[in-house]
């Protein structure tokens, strides 16, 4: 009987397993990704992320599961995780790589964190489609979708509470089809700073949202209240958005959790 | 930089991390419960089960600290994980040990399971005292409180909606100083059992409750309802309670999930 062996890692709150499998041999079907993220009966995470030999000229490939089993294509905390993990193992020196998506492939740059056990991570995500500007009643609030390659709708307020957040994010799922990503952000409290909130799809509040982080550091440029390189205050910790002309960037932490042997019973198989 | 070396596993839902400190080394702080037990930042766990060596005659002495960090006395879940673990480790042979808890000292026989990774433990949870039939408007109701060194109030019912345990559980609460378990019990489907739902004191409602399961097996006796030989149907699944003149056994699985080396940077200590 053979055990599974994965690590855990976190990004600003946002846990994953991430399963080294550069030959192939061990998919991860929806099943398995469930009973492995299943935090009472399993190991606990919020995803798992596949790691197999680079397609498309990039050094690896990503597949990511959520915890419900289902596919997703990026993840902004999830890919720096990944990457910690495919540090960890010497499968890459660094500083640079590339992991193929199947949003397609993202350029990665780490270096090490001050503290122990953490990596900083820079990450292309691709374009930011900033949408119009929604009429408003005052000054300081403002409403833009911009699209990161799933849909966003950038709230901007003096401040927002528990309930704002709550009742908003659960009501605007109902008047967009497939769901949209809302972030609750108020300008500051520095120079260049945003503080926020967000509201995913599918999940309700979390901790920290990465494309989250880019669209609302894109809309909030837009209305010409941040320049290009933006701190994005969030509950689970900072991310770092810098808008370039080609792209947004990401940086943000990875935190190595444990080195995990899984159960034959939970995911080892036979 | 040391790691350190858990093993996780669940009982009927209720999962437990496990460190096994025969020779006192690491202890197991509030702090360090709340960092390991962190669902999203550390491994993630309802409970920190320390194995220390035996006192009062035991072959182990077992320190229970919830995910908030607060020492518990007793968690019938969670001592079969406990032995699960110090069986698996070879620290002792079964199938009889003896763990000392601040409840005092606990008998408990394994047997395996039909499962791989499973283990069914029987413990002796003490006496269950059944305080004084409450009032109530029709024979298909009652409510009785019972002391298993805990707090209990048992509701019976023809059925239990969700409203009903989340709305009641929450507003018993207030008329309890120092809050009480209340479990929902239907008598059935089959001859000489139950099925209950369970709100946990500080927790809300949970998958499974050991010691819930033993008071509401000891209350429906009291009203004639069932022998001394009771099966409680819960969320998570089966648990067996048995009458004794000495005491309440209870048995259910223990189910080993995985072994976990967690990094310096999240409990591994210099």
């Amino acid at each position: 009987m053979t055990t599974l062996s994965l690590t855990k890692h976190h990004g600003l709150g946002n846990d994953f397993l991430v399963l080294l499998d550069l030959d192939g041999a061990r998919p991860v079907d929806a099943a398995l990704a469930r009973a492995l993220c299943d935090r009472h009966r399993g190991v606990g995470a919020d995803g798992i992320l596949r790691v197999t030999a680079g397609t498309d000229g990039a050094d690896v490939t990503m597949q990511l599961r959520n915890a419900d089993g289902s596919l997703a294509e990026m993840s902004g905390n999830g890919i720096r995780c990944l990457a910690q993990a495919v540090l960890d193992a010497g499968v890459l020196a660094g500083p640079n790589l590339t992991v193929a998506t199947s949003a397609g492939v993202r350029h990665l740059t780490v270096r090490p964190g001050d503290v122990d056990g953490v990596l900083h991570v820079s990450v292309d995500m691709g374009p930011a489609k900033v949408g119009p500007d929604q009429p408003q009643p005052t000054d300081d609030r403002g409403v833009r979708p911009v699209d990161m390659g799933n849909p966003h709708l950038v709230v901007r307020g003096p401040s927002f509470t528990t309930e704002d957040v709550l009742g908003m994010g659960a009501h605007l799922q109902t008047l967009y089809a497939g769901g949209v990503n809302v972030e609750f952000v108020t300008v500051g409290p520095g120079l260049d700073e945003l503080t926020m909130r967000v509201w995913e799809r599918g999940v309700g509040e979390t901790q920290a949202c990465g494309t989250g982080a880019c669209a609302a550091a894109a809309a909030v440029h837009e209305w010409g209240l941040v320049g290009t390189r933006v701190v994005v205050h969030q509950p689970g910790g900072d991310a770092e958005v810098e808008l370039r002309p080609d792209g947004v960037v990401l940086t943000g932490p990875a935190q190595r959790v444990a080195r995990i042997e899984v159960d034959a019973a939970i995911g080892g198989g036979p």
